[in-house]
């Protein structure tokens, strides 16, 4: 099992995937690792999130994920599809409860410093910064972390190729998430 | 009873009105529901507020509800006026078990993906975007309500009669809450 | 013992220092109390953060409190190290109920309407804005603040000697939070 700072550090970018189509998962799985990208955060926004991350996971190399958990239902649905850590866009009690009780990996998502104390208080350290350009971007982030200085984050929400390498640049950031990676697969 | 939803398609613009004399409640009231603005939200921020609730709700037509209800005892005093509907600026725990046991419909604000969370966990999915402007504007709503796909708002703050339609023109927006509406009224 | 709206009445500036070197505390302190600012926050980013507000309590005229104060057991310790009052960059409820029960001045971070309406219910109404350019600026605590009249600010995080006067300008601003007061010092 991959603890979710292992996971930030497997590969500085995090494909966000939204896949409609199950038959399309495989294939993409296997272009996105052989680019470098072997940590797939899969959408549970579309009805076949669940069948998607099942089929990612048969491929060699991927470690695939869920995002958009947003409750104890979805972790139970993303755990038995073979999803290896989940990701939400909030933080709430009852998910990191029942996050931290099964022992998967967690990235929850922060905008805030209360959200970041919630947290720690649960022992996470590691969040996802989100929406990240709408919460303010870069200076937003660094204004936001500097009293957190253990804390660890993959900005996701408008990062682009363009802009990945700035906010990579910044010591508490680990990885970032992004849609574009997949664009054109 | 209205449920919320019903509320928020009733007319796209909820007049946010903050009336200091009760006398002039009822003329106001008619006034806006003659321009088809039947929903009425009136701020407890004024010492007449209540009393200028239970003006408007003699109006024929009109829905009337309170706004900047904070806690429980407010809810209490809004129900005893007559309030249809309340309004409040963030989204608590004790207010949100007081409005679902009372069964009211409740508009709860938000400005981030912990607090839609917070809300999903208790069930509602219809939330007021506050500060809609200082929260980041359209984007902003655009990147947070992208994950809560069963979302519904209501952008209030900052909104103008100007930006008013580029709000409403977004799918997850039911209507918009202003001052302008009662402007010179 | 202060209350915390005594304090942030004592001086319209409170420099947030971070101090390595606990032998520099007595001559700063002792230094800004000369130039008026009487309350000095200390964070806890720094292993000699302690022994610092241990140092500058004992300057004649120095109010001294503990900052980045993020759960019970970085309250316990500032306590014991002197701190008068302590100040945390957001809200949660353990550390909101620990500094309740102990009776300290406590001045919590917020950056939106559901932080303060948590903070309301426990009877706090002073509040620190953080991080305050980050979170939109002037413009945003103005809309953010309007349902919470009897509400108190210290904006921090990105004020700088420039604009202090214009965050002062607020009437719901008491005090502002900065480090640039200590800069060559």
């Amino acid at each position: 099992m991959f603890s979710i700072d292992r996971l930030m550090r497997l590969s500085s970018i995090i494909p966000v995937l939204t896949v409609p189509d199950p038959a399309r998962a495989q294939p993409l799985a296997r272009e996105l690792v052989a680019r470098g990208c072997r940590v797939l955060e899969v959408t549970l926004r579309t009805p076949a999130a669940l069948e998607v991350i099942a089929e990612m996971a048969k491929v060699e190399g991927a470690v695939v994920g869920a995002g958009t958990v947003l409750n104890p239902r979805d972790l139970e649905a993303s755990l038995e599809a073979g999803a290896k850590f989940i990701v939400s866009p909030g933080l709430t009690e009852p998910l990191t409860r029942a996050a931290l009780e099964c022992g998967i990996a967690y990235l929850p998502g922060v905008a805030n410093a209360g959200d970041i104390m919630r947290g720690l208080d649960f022992e996470l350290d590691h969040f996802k910064f989100f929406p990240a350009m709408a919460s303010g971007g870069i200076p937003a982030l660094k204004a936001l972390a500097a009293p957190f200085a253990r804390c660890r984050f993959c900005p996701t929400g408008g990062v682009t190729e363009a802009t990945a390498p700035d906010w990579l640049a910044l010591e508490q950031v680990l990885c970032v998430g992004g849609s574009w990676v997949a664009d054109g697969l």
